[in-house]
C-alpha cells in the first residue's frame, strides 16, 4: 500500500486513504454537493472542448482565431489529464478502472490531443470526448432517461444473435450483388462502378436506402437489376425493425435496475438498491450514496 | 371587472357579459349554427392566406401580381388580428388563453406579417398559420380522426423517455462519426467534408438514410467507414419504430376521451362527457355544448 | 328488356338471355374451361399491350418500329374495346358494372388510346391497363395470395383514421418546415430553395428519407435545421410502421372470406361460401361457380 | 456399385466404401478433428479467393500484380474443383448432392472462372463463391447464430404469401406511377424521364426511399405528383415491416431444431437430435456426429 502514496505529500496511510475517499466522492459520485458541482463543471468543460475542436475544423474560423483555440485546447486537455490521473489515483484497483468502459473513454478523450502533437490530423479525434457525457448522464441519476436507455440497450443485447446473423447475411448478399453489378456496368465508367469494392459500396448504399447517387447504374440491365435489389431491400430493411420491436416488447416487461451507485473499489456500477457489497469485487458499498 | 369593459360601448356589466358569451359561443364552439359557419369561414381564410404566402414566394407570380397579393394579405391579416383580439376579449382569464398552446399559435399566425414590415424576409413565416387548422380540426368534432390522432400523440408522449434517450445517443454517435470521417476525408475537398460540423451533417444525412449525395466520401477508407455507418444505421433506424410500435399497442388498448367541449372560462379542453364543471378552473360547463 | 337485345341478331328473349349467360360465364368466371382459357389469353394480351406502350416510349425503338407498334396497339385496343362492350352487354345491371371498381378500370384501360388520337401524349397512360391484372389475379382463385392481400387491405382500411390523422399532421409540418427553410436559404439560389412550394417539396423528400439531393441546404443554419428535420423524421417514419404493424396483427387474427364468385347480375364479389343470393342486389348466385 | 469405383485405384468394394466414408467425414462433418481443420482451411481459402477477385477488379492493382493474381486464382480454383469432385464422389446419391442447394452453390463457385476463360468479364462473378460461407457457418455448429438465422428464415418463409401479394401490388403501382410521370416530364429531358421503363425505375427508387437523384422531376406538376408518391411510399414501406414483425413474433415462439448433422447418404440436413435414421432417405445416421 505504501507504494500507492503520493511521495511528495507527507501523509500517513490513514490520511491518504481519507484523501482518496474524498476525491472519489467528488469525482465519481453526485449525491454529495461538491460531487454535483464537479460533474456540472465537467459537463460544461466537455461541451466547451468539443465545441473548440469543431471550431478549429472550420477553415475560416481557424484562420482567424488559431492561437486562441490552441491555447484553450491546451488548458482544457491539461484539466482532463489531471482529472484522469486523479481518477486512477483514487480508485483502489487502478487497472480495473483503466480498462473499464469509462476508463478507456476517459483515456481516448485526451490521447488524440497528444498524438496530434506528432500527427496533426488526429487532434480532430478529440471530439470523441463527447462520449464522456455518457458517464455524466448516468451519474446525474437521470434515472427516467437512463431507464429508457436501458430498455434500448437490453433489447439490442438480447437481439445480438439475430442481428449478427442478419448482418452476416447482408454482407454475403452485398458481395454477390456488387460483383454482378460490376460485371454489368464496368464498361460504362460514367456510372461510377469502377471496381468490385466500389460496387459493394453501392450495394450497401442502395440496400440501406441511403442512395447518395454518386454511383448509379446507367445501362438498362443495370437499372433493372438495381430495381430488383431495391425491391429486395424493401424486405431486408424490415428485418432489423422486426427484431428490435420484438425484443423491445420483451425488455419493456422486465424490471430494470435504476441505482446509480458506483463501487469505490473497482468502479463497477448497476448495483441493486438492496446491495451492501459490490457484486463484482465484494467491497462494501457506501450507504450514503444510495439514492 | 370594470376595467375589462370596452370603453366606447355603453354597456352594463350584464350586457357586456352576455356579449362576451355570444362571441365566445361563435368563435370557440361549433355546436351552434353560427359557430359552425364562423369556423368554416375561418378554415377557408387560413387556407387562402397560406396559399397567398406561397404564391408570393414564387418569383414569376410575385413579379406579376405583387400589388394584388399585398392587398389581399393586408386584408386577411387584419381579419386574423381582429379575431385574435376578440378571442382575448371574450375569454375570462385573458393571460391563460394568451399563453395556451392555441393562443400562442394564434399570435404566431399574425406576428410574422408585422415583423415583415420591418424585416421583409420574415413575412414568409406567415405560412406558419397553417397550424391554426389544428384547432379547426379539433373543433369540428372530427372525433374519429381526433381519436386516431390521440393514439399517436399518447404513444409519442408515453415513449418520450425512450425517444430522448435514443436521440441523445444518436447525437453522441454522429459527433464521433463526423469527426472520424472529417479526419479521413479532409484532404479531398471534392468529397465535401470541409469541417467537422459538415461531417456531422453528413453523418445525420446518412444515418437517417436520407442520403442527398452533396457530401459523399471519395477515399476507399472513407467509403468503407461509410458502409459501416450505414450498416449500423440499419439497426439504429429500427429503434424508434420499435419504440413507437410498442407504445402504440399500449395506447390503442386505453380509452381515449372524445369530448370536444371547451371551457368558456379558461379555454381548457378534453373534458369528459359526464363533466359538469371544468376540470381545470371549476367553471360550469355549458350542457348545450356537449356532443 | 326488349331494348337491351342486339338489334341485328334475330334472337328470341330466351335465346338472348342464354347468350348473355354464356358470355358472362366465359368472361366473368374461371371455373369453366372456356372461362379459364379466356382469362389466360386476356392476361397475356394485357401484358403484351403494356409492353407495347413501354417500347413505344423508348425513342430508339420507337424510331425503328413505329409503324409495327401502332398497328399492334390498334389491334389490342380494338380487342379490349369489344371485350368492354361485351362486359356491359352481358351484365344485367349495366350501369352498376360501368361504375364498379373493375368497370372503371376496364374503361380507363382503353380511354387513353382514344384520347391519344387527339392529344398524342396521353396514349402513354394506356399502361394503366396493367391494373386490369388485379381482376385476373382475383378471378384465378389464387386464394392463398388473395388472402395474403386481404390481410394487407383490411389492415390498411382499419388504420385509415390513424393514417389520415398522421398524413394531415405531416402536411401541416412540411408547410411550416418548408417556409422556415425558404426564409433561411432563399438568398442562396444554388441551394435550389427558389420558392415555398419547392421548399415544401424538399421537406417531403427529406422527411420521407428519399433525399434526391436536387434541393439541399448550403448555409450552416440551413444544414443545422435540416439535421433537426431529419432527426424528427426518424420519429415520424416510425409512426406509419407502428400503425400498420398494430392493425396487421389484429387483421391476421380474423377470418377472411376467400370465395371468388361474382354475381351475374351486378358483378359484386366477396360473397360468403354459404351465400345463395347476392348480398348487394339479391340475385340468385350460380352454385356451380362456387369453389 | 462397381461403376462408382475409381478405376486407377486397386481397391476392393469394402476398401473403397471405407475411403468414401473417410472423405465424407472430413469434408462434410466438423465434429472430427480433421473435419474441423479442413473446414477452417476451406473458410480461409474462400475468403482469400474472394479477396483475389476484388483486387483484380481494381484497375491500379490489377495493372501491377496481374500475373500473380492470375496464378493464385488458378491454384485456388483448382483446389475448389478437386474438392467439388470429391464431394460428388463421396456422397452415395451423387445427383441428389449436385442438385441440392449447397451443391449448386459449390458448382457456381467454380463455373465463372472456367466461363471467364472464354468470356473474360464473367470471371468477376467468381466472388459469388462467398455464398459457400453459408455452409461453413452452418457446419461449424454456430448453433446460436444459426438459430438466430432460422427465426429470420422461418419468418420470411411464413410471410411469403403476404410478401408476394405486396410485391405484385407494388409492381402494378410503379408501372402506373411511372407512366403518369413520363407523360408529365417527357418534354423536359433534363429531368431524366426519357422513357416509361426509366420512369418506372424512378418510381421504384422513390417508393423504396433510396432516392439517387439521377432522375428527378423538374416541373411543378411533376414535383407535386412526386410528393404524393413519397407520402404514399410512407405507408407502403410500413407494410413489409409490419409483415416481418408479425411473423417474427410467431416464429420466435416456436422451437427450432439446432442439430448440425448431415446424412452421409443424401447430404440432407436439419435432423432432430433424437433421429437415428435420415428423415429423407432412411440411411442410418452416425451417432458420433451428433453434437
Amino acid at each position: 500500500m505504501l507504494k500507492k502514496r503520493i511521495p511528495f505529500l507527507n501523509l500517513s496511510e490513514d490520511e491518504e486513504n481519507r484523501l482518496k475517499h474524498q476525491i472519489f466522492d467528488i469525482i465519481f459520485e453526485t449525491n454529495t454537493r461538491t460531487g454535483k458541482l464537479f460533474n456540472i463543471i465537467l459537463l460544461l468543460l466537455i461541451l466547451a472542448s468539443v465545441g473548440l475542436v469543431m471550431l478549429e475544423s472550420i477553415p475560416s474560423i481557424n484562420a482567424r482565431y488559431h492561437k486562441l483555440l490552441v491555447v484553450l485546447e491546451w488548458i482544457l486537455t491539461t484539466i482532463f489529464t489531471i482529472e484522469y490521473l486523479l481518477r486512477i489515483y483514487c480508485t483502489k484497483k487502478h487497472w480495473k478502472y483503466i480498462f473499464s468502459f469509462y476508463g478507456i473513454i476517459d483515456l481516448l478523450a485526451i490521447l488524440p490531443f497528444f498524438i496530434g502533437l506528432i500527427y496533426p490530423g488526429s487532434k480532430f479525434l478529440s471530439s470523441i470526448r463527447i462520449l464522456r457525457l455518457l458517464r455524466v448522464f448516468r451519474i446525474f441519476g437521470l434515472t427516467q432517461f437512463t431507464r429508457g436507455r436501458n430498455v434500448l440497450v437490453i433489447a439490442l443485447v438480447q437481439s445480438r444473435e439475430k442481428i449478427i446473423a442478419f448482418l452476416s447475411f447482408v454482407l454475403l448478399i452485398v458481395v454477390v450483388i456488387g460483383s454482378i453489378m460490376y460485371m454489368v456496368e464496368r464498361n460504362h465508367p460514367e456510372s461510377g462502378f469502377t471496381s468490385i469494392p466500389i460496387s459493394i459500396y453501392w450495394a450497401i448504399v442502395t440496400l440501406t436506402t441511403v442512395g447518395y447517387g454518386d454511383v448509379a447504374p446507367v445501362t438498362t440491365l443495370g437499372q433493372f437489376l438495381a430495381s430488383v435489389v431495391m425491391i429486395i431491400g424493401y424486405g431486408i430493411i424490415a428485418v432489423p425493425t422486426g427484431i428490435v420491436t420484438m425484443e423491445m416488447n420483451k425488455a419493456a416487461k422486465d424490471d430494470i435496475p435504476k441505482n446509480t451507485e458506483v463501487c469505490p473499489h473497482c468502479a463497477d456500477d448497476y448495483h441493486l438498491d438492496s446491495s451492501k457489497y459490490c457484486k463484482t469485487c465484494g467491497y462494501q458499498l457506501n450507504p450514503h450514496h444510495k439514492k
